[in-house]
């Protein structure tokens, strides 16, 4: 059994994380830790835990933490670039939920995120855990930087389209919609029930922070700089990412076909039938991607839906799919939950 | 006071017409049918207009009708096409809320609707009812084709761009979310409760028959055929309609300032500050649209933020809106209400 | 016109009052104060009232507030008891929508509120603004404390049967629901939109401070002292309270002609007709508490169904009701919005 | 592996059925039926279970129902009645989701369905599949009646009070609270999300037909007959039922200590600790019951709270726990789904 630490377990991506933990047949939570929760048992917080999870928050010092055999940062942006170094020096495999990892370049990173980064070097090593892109370099990783809940829905649904070149590269257009849960487990006014019910509204169509993870991750898969628009919206529901993308075609292709192979064989991104219409409910906690791909009026602009659950696929899934890689494990392990519906 | 009939008001255009009618300083609900309903009392059905509404539903062929000053069609499809020509004649004003009459061109009316048109004549001499773009041609109309929800919301946004001939017009992308009131008020099984609500998804990606009403606007604003792929998405909210709109700029120009003189002395439409991000409830129940205007990263792209309420500047406030202009009143008559928030 | 000011109006009671003040045909706001937005256009904070409310928040101590007719304390508990007197005396008329003089018995106010309380001397002279109570009492008062949203729904449902002492006074039970707007427009976890919704549960059963405000007015009712069970219960909508209420008859009566007669001729209380279930949308918005009674199988337990909107009825709405009486004006006077359904 | 079939799988108990069984570790499933959706794939009808259910929907009358080992009715109300007889006397043991036989009294169960009875012996034979209850009988039965979602949360609430006599037995409450699953998969308006979201509303007041049911179930724990008051109502979620009952204590208890003692052992029965407020959430998704109990300032009047997702121990994951007892295997087998939080 792989002995898992978790830090900062106290927002959704932990909650939902200890929830598919608690399942998994390969992996047993040894311990917990939370600053503000200290000494609190973990199903006193979530009572859903009732029962499954039987240990408390404990101090974020917790030397337990260097005896686990994987760790996972499930903290606010700025924490793990301070505490993962210690532990991979140790030899735990760590996974960060955070963004401290992900992109690659540190004064883009400083940029967007607003702070100095603690630990450059780790970004260097880092390997971004997207398994349909970085599949074969993750099992070696000393740490993963897993992939944010927008960029995972959105790469996955350009991918196809990026790799082959087929569209203009420099107007991608990211029309994005996440469930409210995306917004974290703080106390904000914006994503009160009272706000946010009801109601939908665009935010940061400036700029938001996901927008260089993408970028990142498409130019890579163009091998050139893309142009991409991403604009995010604030849904009235709890869990969910729908992105709906556009591009203009440059090229004739059997988009179907093209998607439908580029990941065959994937476990957890499906490829629906021409002409269908991905809920978000049908990835409702489940690791799964769910893709349809559309040539409205046979026109040269492609529209792909792609949806996933953001604290699973989007966060929590993911990362166990990312430490299943870690340490052999088949890659669904713990992972075959189908989606509550309705 | 202006004698007014209803036909066919057990719909939510038809209920929220009702509302607003019933608070309208100018107006009388004198005749109001009901295929389905007949002697059934309108208070009976919506609890919410109890000593509003004293009136019961009657049989679609009321007499009474022709008496009436004017006549709102809140019918589903293809009927007012039937029953206008005769009202027409007998000097009533017709206000149509479905689709009968607001294309044109009928062989792609007939196409998208799947049926005969029953009266092309008065299609050529209906004027489309969008007061911020006919207001000169309705007061002297006998028939008015009320825009539909997402041409309204969709049309209002990319307006100021079309007209002034600065974005890419073979490339204009409409990705809208709409509430659920906006699939009527009919007992299908996608929208029911457990079936909409904490999910999201886009449909009609294909084609959707609001997709031939805003190109029909948007080539008469351009003097031109634009290209547009229009994307609708049911989302978990009763009312609303939340446009976001794509366009590739030409040109330079000073959109805020586009936006804010292109509506200058529009009671209905709300220009934004640079920077906004309008939410659907700050027009709940009200007939403003609001829009924000963004060139995100100073990029080509720019994105058109429009929000309207479906059942209000969408239908039922619009049609009143139209009514006044028809009848000399203050084109605002009845139409103050402030949005309900929260 | 009555000027009007208003202290603390950046909670869902004061956008509330905002939205009915701008549209009362009888007063007009003229001050308007929030220690921690002073200085910020109401219409910046709420962009529903964009056009309709023009000035800025000021700072408590404005002196404007008092040259005002009247002023609303739309404030955490514990403000108004501090402020009041000194408007009082400068002969200003003041609704407090806070608790603060609702509870004539001081020990028993300072008990459930936790603190001392700052002006007996005002509790005394205070009058409770349930009009269908104290309505001749209203006109002369200097304060009005106005109602809680749960006392007004409760007592409503209950009087005519405790009035008429035809219940087993010492086991009434009222069960509760309320929208989430109910708790305030505060940065809590527990309201967050991924909390609240899709989620239901009760709170406060060991004891509510809305309890001893509704025994207070049963036991007036009943000139006795009645036992009542209080249970509140978080409802995953916005707006609305319903109340479903439980006595045991102790004496056989015509029970939809005692609700007919006890509210016959009140402006805002709809007794439904027999058999009807009201739904809190049927209030949405409103100033009307609906009402229905029904006697199951026919046993000796009585069940009322009594629902209003906890903003309107509940708080604001019931606060206009009070001003309109305070001054003279028809009791109804901007009143008059028909809910908003759906 | 159990070979399990199910009659009519396309409603909400069905899909969840098919979920809980696609993850049992002991069953396998070998034909669904449903007469409309003939020759349809599941996957195709319920996208969530793409990948995992592979089969499509049979004619009802097909014969590999009767090779099967188990067979789940999840029909309305009247058709196991007609097909049960002949799986049970092929040796198929039968779990019937519906309500044809769970009411002993025939006379009764004729007047609240409407019809008349096609198979009386069975009713006789038929065990009601409340284990916490009837576990010792469960085990033998070759029809089992599934209990109702309602049913299922009252009379875990009320049995430790009912079984022990401690309160007044002739005016129990129960005051209960559904999302609109519980209503069906059903084309109804009244269940449309735009009847039914922000929205909240009692039902059935005069008579609901889990009403004989609840009172079977209280009057035999009781070995008398019971006064139930029994008051149901549509909340604005998806899943859940919360059932908040009242009772008046004719003695003193320890009530905590009944309850924990009364479900010592129990594997899902969940007594949370003194001053809880279960929350509907805690169990989506999972086969728990969690209760609370309080005694409000003291008072003689008991409250309990109990809350279940209505279509897993309300509905499909009982009649798993009840397979399971069936053919033993442990009783939580292919149960332990953790819920779904937030």
């Amino acid at each position: 059994m792989i002995k898992v630490g978790v830090v900062g377990g106290t927002g959704y991506t932990g909650v939902e994380l200890l929830r598919l933990l608690a399942q998994h047949p390969g992996a047993v939570l040894e311990v917990i830790t939370s600053r503000k929760e200290t000494g609190m048992a973990v199903a006193d917080l979530f009572p859903s835990l009732r029962g499954r999870v039987d240990i408390a928050f404990t101090d974020p010092d917790n030397p337990a933490l260097r005896r686990c055999d994987a760790v996972f940062f499930a903290t606010p942006n700025g924490v793990a670039m301070h505490q993962a170094q210690e532990l991979v020096e140790a030899g735990v495999r760590v996974v960060d939920l955070s963004a401290d990892f992900r992109i690659r370049h540190i004064p883009t990173w400083e940029r967007w995120y607003g702070m100095r980064h603690a630990c450059p070097a780790l970004v260097e090593e880092a390997v971004y855990g997207l398994p349909e892109v970085h599949r074969e370099r993750i099992p070696a990783a000393r740490l993963i930087a897993n992939p944010g809940c927008y960029p995972t829905a959105v790469q996955l649904g350009f991918l196809p389209l990026v790799e082959k070149g087929i569209v203009d590269l420099d107007h991608l257009i990211a029309d994005a919609k996440s469930g409210v849960s995306g917004a974290g487990r703080k106390a904000e006014l914006h994503i009160l029930f009272s706000e946010a019910a009801d109601n939908f509204q665009a935010y940061g169509v400036p700029g938001h922070r996901h927008l260089p993870e993408i970028a990142q991750g498409l130019n890579q898969a163009a091998r050139r700089e893309v142009g991409l628009t991403f604009v995010p919206h604030l849904t009235p529901m709890i869990r969910g990412i729908h992105a709906t993308l556009y591009g203009r075609l440059t090229q004739d292709a059997d988009l179907q076909k093209l998607f439908e192979e580029r990941y065959a064989g994937e476990p957890f991104v499906d490829v629906l039938p021409p002409g269908s219409h991905p809920d978000t409910r049908s990835v409702r906690g489940a690791n799964h991607c769910r893709i349809a791909v559309h040539r409205p009026q046979g026109g040269d602009t492609v529209v792909v839906l792609s949806v996933i659950d953001n604290l699973v696929k989007g966060a929590a899934g993911q990362a166990l799919q990312n430490m299943n890689l870690l340490f052999g494990l088949p890659e669904d392990a713990g992972l075959g939950h189908i989606p509550v519906v309705p």
